[in-house]
């Protein structure tokens, strides 16, 4: 008779995996992006199991965060030229600790509120997914 | 007859000025509270001028501000022992880069939405204020 194993290890959290896309896996977070047309908008989620918080993580991962934080915007500044970007980690409606990376432009449908809330999500026909994702992928290696 | 100086020099923008009040310098920002009693909410405004996304930091200053948002979370989770903290650096409408950091809790006037734009602000009385400002003193030190 088996027990349970009782270590706890990471695993997506099932919204951010229905709403998001993989994109590239960094050295702490997974890089996704989010299934929504109306902005650029990647997600970085720490590998970490039971991270809610920012105050969950050590000066090491605190700082390789924040080093991966300026990897996913420079992707997004250099592949959209966004007028803005918007950097958040909220987690009130899903409580994996998530950071939310995201290009925004005066002509796009929540200017100049944050996008939560605002629009609902236009999901990416699978064509325009994969050219996206493709895109995105590219930039991050120059 | 003087030329004017053409060196630009942190200038903390006039509606920052106006929407928070000061709480203790740092080493890289000023710690400043929201004029809103609605939610427990800090700004750190780092002083460099010119800087507006989080991209325009180098990497030792990018360290530091996630050092310094690291002990205004500690600070508003001893202080109030919120449900939840939200960060973020959004800048759509002042463009000078700022960092917010504020307590949630599922009794706030917002919860769970994000904070900005659902109620009017709150302005603390001036009593509210001197307290409040003396416990995050307080509970920064200890």
């Amino acid at each position: 008779m088996s027990h349970r194993n009782a270590v706890i290890r990471y695993e997506l959290h099932p919204q951010l995996a229905a709403d998001s896309h993989p994109v590239a896996p960094f050295e702490l977070c997974e890089l996704r992006l989010m299934d929504d047309a109306n902005y650029p908008w990647l997600v970085l989620v720490p590998r970490l199991p039971d991270a809610r918080e920012l105050l969950d993580l050590d000066q090491t991962q605190r700082h390789l965060l924040t080093d991966e934080i300026d990897r996913a915007a420079r992707t997004l500044r250099d592949a959209f030229h966004p007028h803005k970007l918007n950097v958040a980690a909220l987690g009130n409606l899903v409580p994996q600790l998530h950071v939310h990376v995201i290009a925004r432009f005066e002509q796009d449908p929540a200017w100049p509120s944050p996008v939560w809330g605002r629009v609902a999500a236009r999901p990416y026909s699978p064509e325009a997914l994969v050219e996206r994702i493709a895109l995105l992928q590219e930039t991050l290696v120059t």
